[in-house]
């Protein structure tokens, strides 16, 4: 069994993008510039966000940080989108999700200049993911085509089990891992109402589990052989962590990894690995890789 | 087994749609309009192209054809489309594909406006469509569902293996069959690189086969009872027929339709459904009903 360690590989790709960065630059080229929009003080929001000025800092990026108030109006904030659609000096840019009731998610990310998505959540590069073309691809799925890739784990013909349908792990995953040009493999896709979960799992090469259920998937599920991905999150009371709770899995990690191949932990597989990919999606904007 | 008629449930399709016409004309709405650009002279093309003028007339919509020769270029043509983006009388349009080499058909598509993309190729109906937002669904798979929702195929919670990953086909079909909103089933991708692609089929409580190669579905491939939809249309030679072809599904009708509980024939399967779900796109167009 060997652990896929998404800590030292985000650690890695960020020292190759500071790399590229200062080659750029030496070069005469521009700085790559990202800026975020942060609404309001969630505390979940507060530290993504201040994680990803501080993964800039590493890469050497440019950073810009626009904080606004709960009671900004959608109309406001749809202004401060535009004016970063049109500031030639910012390459990237997120809004910060989640946003206040009052303002509409889809219709924030829709008015962000598609050339700019460097989340990936306009339509524009969910539709061009779809049919194989260049684009931004959205940082978990991203993330865990880079952690296959780099572990080498045979992908192509390969039957990979997706667990979960959800906008931004499970749907993007399959397309991406049916397509020739990243899995090349044999995706199933399982959810609340698939009749046969368990079998489908049992016959997986690959199962990329993001439903959101802590340890559900059990050794039982699991082929000899077979590489599980972990992209499960969910926040479990426990007494014996400082802040009161702990990270858990949708895998039951203990007892399913003796059998794997591969497999990602929770926390330190698939989680740090989605800030670095923003990161590399901002290069790619800097350089103008998918759009002009 | 019940043969699903495509042709009998599109002509019964295109009545509905009529009536719904004139109900709006009568009520001092708009009669929708469906314009089409033909470039060349390629049989296949023209023979869809006057189809699709006879099904506006059966459904009592206005049609424009525009015609250009060969030797249009890129500009000329993507000045034309921009016309058509701009003609308020016109609700939806469609470039007739293939277009000749010289001209790039995904900038041609691109250049559409989505809100008047009928045949739901643009990235923005495409990336809509796979994360459930309100749009265009391109013919092939919107007729698929139809078929499936008009005969009560039970979908939900069901496995359901996908043939082929084309862009047209095999890749939204899965989006469409995964989202609780439409199929709402367990599903499966195989292609040519599938190293258990029998199996997955015999596993199948529907299949739908869009590879593209004649008979390649047999019985020994199909579980008892299942539903079987077949894309294929490949042109075989056939000395008894008028034209010289014959044409010929991805499914060895013969053998596979006794262990179906519903199966597709071709011709009349899903073929007839295709300009029959351009005519449903076409009324949402003129009714507005996914883009203001």
């Amino acid at each position: 069994m060997e652990l896929i360690d998404g800590k030292a590989t985000a650690a890695k790709i960020k020292e190759e993008i500071a790399a590229e960065v200062e080659q750029i630059v030496a070069n005469g080229g521009k700085r790559p510039h990202l800026a975020a929009i942060l609404v309001g003080h969630d505390g979940g929001s507060e530290t993504y966000v201040k994680n990803k000025v501080l993964a800039c800092e590493k890469c050497g990026f440019k950073s810009t940080l626009l904080r606004f108030e709960d009671d900004i109006t959608e109309e406001q904030l749809l202004a401060e989108v535009d004016k970063l659609n049109k500031d030639a000096d910012v390459d990237g840019f997120i809004v910060q999700l989640p946003l206040p009731k009052h303002i509409s998610e889809q219709k924030v990310i829709e008015a962000i200049d598609y050339r700019k998505d460097v989340d990936g959540f306009h339509p524009i590069n969910v539709g061009r993911m779809a049919i194989g073309l260049p684009c931004y691809i959205s940082a978990t799925p991203k993330g865990i085509l880079e952690l296959l890739r780099r572990y080498n784990v045979p992908t192509s013909g390969k039957k990979c089990v997706i667990l979960g349908r959800s906008n931004i792990v499970g749907k993007p995953m399959a397309q991406l891992m049916m397509q020739k040009q990243y899995g090349d493999s044999t995706v199933t896709v399982c959810h609340s109402r698939s009749e046969n979960l368990k079998k489908e799992c049992l016959e997986a090469d690959i199962i990329i589990a993001a439903i959101g259920r802590p340890d559900f998937v059990t050794a039982d599920m699991v082929k000899e052989g077979a590489t599980v991905i972990d992209v499960g999150t969910t926040r479990v009371p426990d007494a014996t962590k400082k802040n009161g709770f702990r990270l858990n899995g949708d895998v039951k990690f203990d007892e399913v990894a003796p059998k794997c191949s591969f497999i990602t932990p929770v926390p330190g597989g698939v989680g740090p690995m989605t800030i670095c990919m923003l990161m590399m999606n901002t290069l790619s904007a800097g350089k103008k890789e998918f759009y002009k």
